[in-house]
């Protein structure tokens, strides 16, 4: 059932290790068929190396399992969370990539110091507020999907023009209309991270770019003016 | 003799490197059979490369060489202190893996900044004291042993719920139930001191996660009510 | 048409993931046959992995395409000005490495502290001025290209002495000779960027090398006094 | 002729990229038979992939070329110099591995921080003072190992109980009694350097290890009472 969606979300939760995204297992990847209400997810504490395509487990959108003998991932409650609120997505990404990591540690927000950041970000790549002691007691994989979900709404994030988020105290969470963009996100995410970081290294008090070279490398590569890449 | 038990020390010894934790022949990791009260060990200052399983050194707990050509690992006094002080552990890992390194240079322990820590220790990764010059002077591998045990007793701390430690000046040592469990959580030691790192440099006086979402990660992976991975 | 251009151009764009210049589509090389006034140049948005020498495009000087199904890198008008503006050079590499990227998005130069610097650059290495609102709303990628070159032209900056710059807010460009000596250049100033930023985490004033070392070790690699390497 | 020392020398230049402390042609290896008087060093400026063991250059330790096509390595001066200084020597090698060349060109040696440090040194890591307008205008490869040779003479220190160095606004050279063994030493104090910037990083103003720790740590590996590794 479903065997092309296993397959996506089989090679995106693949793609992880071998883009240095993953240690161990910390990390997983969904891909959603939205007609149907079914998404794909990785098993939980498998390892990589291991992982077969007939592996994926199926969940629906009521958190149902539908197909799988293994557990599905322990953060499957947030995959589902995401794809219930953000209606555009087809496929969620989690890792503890280090450096997004070390800014959701902190409880930073990544700061949009150039077009690397701007070809993906249409701002500041948001950081979550902390979890409340009731909302990790209870369902904390479902509230953390949650906390991510308030979050946009409050600042009127479009999750189009922001792809992912850093979950607080926790680690990096990105989506896109297929799991291999939301694989494509994670990777720019680690790597803006890792940049944001040195370029505060080397000026503490860096300002954020200009308006119009937010929007003009925003917009090569997203909506309908886009120039980038090669048309259908 | 052991084959199989040497055979696992073999395999773990060569992660080390594979997981990029190890240059030159800078770690080693051993594998108790309790019942029998003898461990296969590294042989000292031999090559990854051209390791085998049958250059296992098999030493006893009274620290006795059982079996074995080679010289065991100088490190082999302080697995063996590891071994007769933690009663639950089944195998040891050391590695001057960079990061982790760099804290215990620093003398100073690993705070728990986020949930990735949460997963594997039960609070901060602990740093021992320094060693006098006594200690130093005489059975200085296994008094480094011994320095890791007084300091888990003085701050009460369960080597289940903390599964590896910072000798001071030194670099981590690392432990689990089984040899490859101690390698797991040497890789996870090297991500958190990364990231601690950054988390930092980030945001010099970060404060360490709550207790509650310390409490609910920790137990997702350990004791009776874990949920992490696939049931035996 | 133009075989071999196309490979050089192509075997230069396959060398920048393999250097880890590059993540995913982030960079871009052209070789440019100056005598013909075309030159060859990668496609927009196509994977590193799926790149063939028949896929790179033929763009003339004045823009136009010569050959080719695919879109031209978004970039290529940058390339273009460059060809135009710097008479001695044959080849062009843009990529966002992390650590010159860093040193860009700061808006600063990298400043020469060691020999690695001075085999490569006759001086610290150049950030160009933040665009303006009109320069960035219009022919983006052209001027991105003309600001290099106003940079250049009022530092009287010699593109001999100094193969690339840093476009601020944004990436490196190198160039060469031959595009395969820029993306040496690209290697050179990636890791010239990360010692710089650790020689300046060590000693945060630190001063640029003195003016005779430059000289020795730049002229052992340029000029007709030049002694590195073997002679044709 | 000396085939083997050709062959020596050839995989210890092979193992400087293998082992992530060259990029480019940025560095040399040298083996020197004593009883000859003739070391083998790898030819100028050619690339690592192309390098085959015949290529190797032989020069006596008057500095004449005694047999290859190819002209040796800038460096050979700075080789010859330090393989007439230090009579114990059998072996030269110089990177410019990052970690180790951000010290360098800081002007700084590497604080012994930890026991993986007094495992190579016996000490801190030197650093050579500035050369001179007139040390860098004439014979500047032999003056640098000059400036190298004058250091360990006013600081009475031992090329076997240092068997390295920063050479000022330069980079590192690294020796031992073989080129195979200059080489480890190459790959270890990189790894210092990394570890001692991260260390300096938490803990701005932390001091040396206790003299007591240094020597027992440097004694397990040097001279008569070593107890590392297996004996001959």
């Amino acid at each position: 059932m479903l065997t092309e969606l296993k397959r996506e979300a089989y090679e995106a939760n693949l793609a992880l290790p071998r883009h240095g995204l993953i240690n161990l297992t910390f990390g997983n990847a969904s891909a959603l068929d939205r007609a149907r209400g079914i998404f794909a997810i990785k098993p939980s504490g498998v390892a990589y190396e291991a992982l077969k395509p007939a592996d994926m487990v199926l969940v629906d959108l009521d958190g149902k399992i539908v197909e799988g003998k293994l557990n599905p991932s322990s953060d499957t409650p947030t995959h589902r969370r995401l794809f219930l609120a953000f209606k555009s997505i087809g496929g969620v990404v989690h890792t503890h990539s280090s450096h997004a990591t070390a800014f959701a540690q902190a409880g930073r927000a990544i700061p949009i110091f150039g077009t690397t950041h701007a070809d993906y970000f249409n701002g500041d790549i948001p950081v979550t507020r902390r979890m409340t002691k009731a909302e990790i007691a209870d369902a904390y994989e479902w509230n953390t999907g949650e906390v991510i979900v308030e979050g946009f709404k409050r600042s009127r994030l479009d999750p189009v023009d922001f792809p992912g988020v850093l979950v607080n105290r926790h680690a990096p969470f990105t989506w896109g209309p297929t799991v291999a963009k939301a694989v494509e996100v994670a990777v720019a995410v680690e790597c803006i991270a890792h940049m944001a970081l040195m370029s505060l290294q080397l000026s503490p008090g860096l300002k954020s770019i200009e308006p119009e070279l937010l929007a003009r490398h925003f917009k090569r590569k997203h909506g309908p003016g886009a120039t980038y890449g090669q048309k259908g």
